[in-house]
């Protein structure tokens, strides 16, 4: 299966080119991100995509990943840092909207909603829709790789100096994972020819008959 | 591109015809889910393969999702319940025997991640495995659709129940999230035609230039 080759021939790179992702590349890779499968549906996480040098420079000041400067694009994927009953019936009126649904036969998918994630805390709720972010995560690795395109998924970055360059407090958002775009450079990039490692499939997963 | 087309043709299905997923099918699954970048390259999550109907009806009971009952496989992602200096020793030796490296030069690798996972709580690092679970679940979604293999994630089950029918606390495990395979009985699946809704994509992701 290609994906099973795409999978193998991406990891993650150390050092890019200076090679540019296409827009019409990057527009896909956003649209499969976008058509990620996320808990109920709500996407309560969203893409930020930096082209400008100078403030990707500004990012990457102070972290050991140099590949927040030297990226093509560099994706932020934050999430919602809370949930409140108006985000949940503007998710509900989308539904009906998008789906030619009478608001009212959504009525008691609603309450289920509402009971199952107001009864939660903001930081449970983040956590919740971090993990959804992660979903596109995967979907965008491997997007990027489906389009030869390099990347590096990262967590070593400062999310408070991103939240604040970013002005994503205002917005409900905090970021929770950084993916850099771009091609690698083949020569200088130490990681390019070692071998993936992982766990044989038998160890990772196991069948329970 | 094909990713787009398999992730449009997916969706979280409802009611699951009795067609059985192939081996063959399922062990391309698996090393797709396997091949899913994890941080630090630590895989700190296991994939549980269900078969057996009497464990899917057990795990399924009291759940409002008879996906689990009536799925082909259940996959269960269940993540690392704390990670201690062994579990690193033991992560940095196979890096080293993998990629025939002297393990001395993986020292500063080794203290560097040691400093990094051992300064957080057992909470913490469970959390940050179970996002990278859902990386691998990202890559299942992918890798099923890829397949025309339908399936069905879940959050909505009872994780202490999981963990103690399939003995995965004595493992350092706990399930995460659930993943049901198998083929979607289109005549009686109500979601089977309802139209996928997603938001623009360029609301979803926001270009800073």
């Amino acid at each position: 299966m290609k994906l099973i080759d795409d999978l193998n021939w991406r990891y993650a790179t150390k050092k890019f080119s200076k090679k540019k992702v296409s827009n019409e590349d990057l527009e896909q890779l956003l649209e499969a991100i976008n058509l990620s499968a996320s808990s109920i549906g709500m996407q309560t996480y969203r893409v930020f995509v930096i082209d400008n040098p100078a403030l990707k420079k500004e990012l990457g000041e102070g972290s050991f990943n140099s590949q927040i400067a030297e990226s093509s694009h560099l994706l932020v994927f934050a999430a919602f840092t809370s949930i409140d009953q108006k985000i949940i019936d503007n998710y509900i009126q989308f539904v009906a909207t998008e789906r030619g649904t009478p608001i009212a036969e959504l009525n008691d998918f609603k309450n289920m909603v509402s009971s199952y994630l107001l009864a939660r805390t903001d930081t449970e709720n983040f956590i919740w829709s971090t993990k959804q972010a992660y979903i596109g995560l995967g979907t965008g690795l491997i997007a990027a790789a489906s389009l030869k395109i390099d990347t590096t998924p990262m967590e070593g970055f400062d999310a408070e100096k991103f939240d604040n360059l970013l002005g994503l407090k205002e917005k409900n958002l905090s970021s929770v994972v950084v993916l850099a775009l771009g091609y690698r450079d083949e020569e200088k990039d130490w990681n390019a020819k070692l071998k993936k490692v992982r766990i044989p499939v038998d160890e990772f997963a196991t069948h329970l008959n």
